[in-house]
């Protein structure tokens, strides 16, 4: 019940609609690859009419975003264990479990190339203010406690950036061992 | 005339069709965005026959494939400054601006969105072993003249994917300060 139910408290059908077109074009996705499959396949995976997916998104890429900015604005509690460490340790392995899996993948990437068409810089803000939200709240945490703390660019860069790359390019696993080098890396001492 | 003269002593005709369809893919990619076109409209700019196209390519994704595959294998001469600092930052500087300028942004961030479907495979290990292929030449030469080197994952970790997350989520300027910043945090002093 979880994932659906702040959809639905927004209201009954159209909530059940947005849900069943949202899963089927991540399905697709996964399947075929974007630009394999058009408006009217979306709407028969999802059983819906294609005019209702025409009047509410139009076109493909603001379905694509609209799945994207669902994804982004659920709800994420940033960890709070005590220390930065654990903090830091446990907001990547977030990322990597959020990030991890084959349709995710797809969807990360494909947003990516469409960051440059209508409605691609408001998820890239989205998403670079919602990382960068939750690295400052743990620093300013940590701050707060006397703890030395690196700036917000520099987790960005040592380990949010290369947990990424590996991602995208599926260049190594980016598992619990990486997520302590990286850390490590930081100078900020994990186990 | 450097641009096309490779492609042009394989093979004539064909080859200038190839440089027209990649040209006119290319300004439709950062026209309108992977997804809103279609092959018929890359024939029609490249003023040639749909059914040419399609017989060469086949599916649009082929031919971003063959588009990408083509820059990839352009030829990109490693740095040999004598010494590593100086060889790490001009390799830095060159990948900096290949990868700047719209239509090489667009392209990357397309080629990203198809690592999953046909064809993404063979680019995504090409990518890779073009790039740490290159960093592993100037640790060797590094090596030989008796510099203490990294490793060619942490030039990954550290230099490179800061800089593609960067680009890709266009997070800050890739630039010879931020350059500078990735090369200090290796270790490995420039200036």
């Amino acid at each position: 019940m979880t994932p659906t139910a702040p959809a639905r408290r927004t209201g009954g059908r159209s909530a059940r609609v947005r849900a069943a077109v949202h899963r089927a074009f991540t399905e697709l996705l996964t399947e075929r690859g974007y630009g394999n499959f058009a408006v009217g396949d979306v709407a028969e995976r999802a059983g819906v009419a294609d005019s209702s997916v025409y009047r509410r998104w139009g076109r493909l890429d603001a379905l694509l975003m609209d799945v994207l900015v669902d994804r982004l604005n659920t709800d994420w509690p940033v960890p709070d264990t005590g220390g930065l460490a654990g903090d830091l340790r446990e907001f990547a392995l977030n990322v990597a479990r959020g990030v991890n899996g084959p349709d995710a993948l797809t969807v990360l990437r494909t947003v990516i190339a469409l960051l440059d068409v209508e409605g691609g810089e408001e998820v890239r803000r989205l998403f670079l203010s919602q990382r960068t939200g939750q690295i400052e709240a743990m620093l300013d945490r940590a701050r707060a406690r006397g703890e030395r703390t690196p700036e917000v660019g520099d987790v960005v860069d040592v380990v949010m950036a290369p947990m990424y790359f590996r991602y995208v390019f599926s260049a190594g696993p980016v598992d619990d061992a990486y997520v302590r080098k990286l850390l490590e890396r930081l100078g900020v001492v994990v186990f």
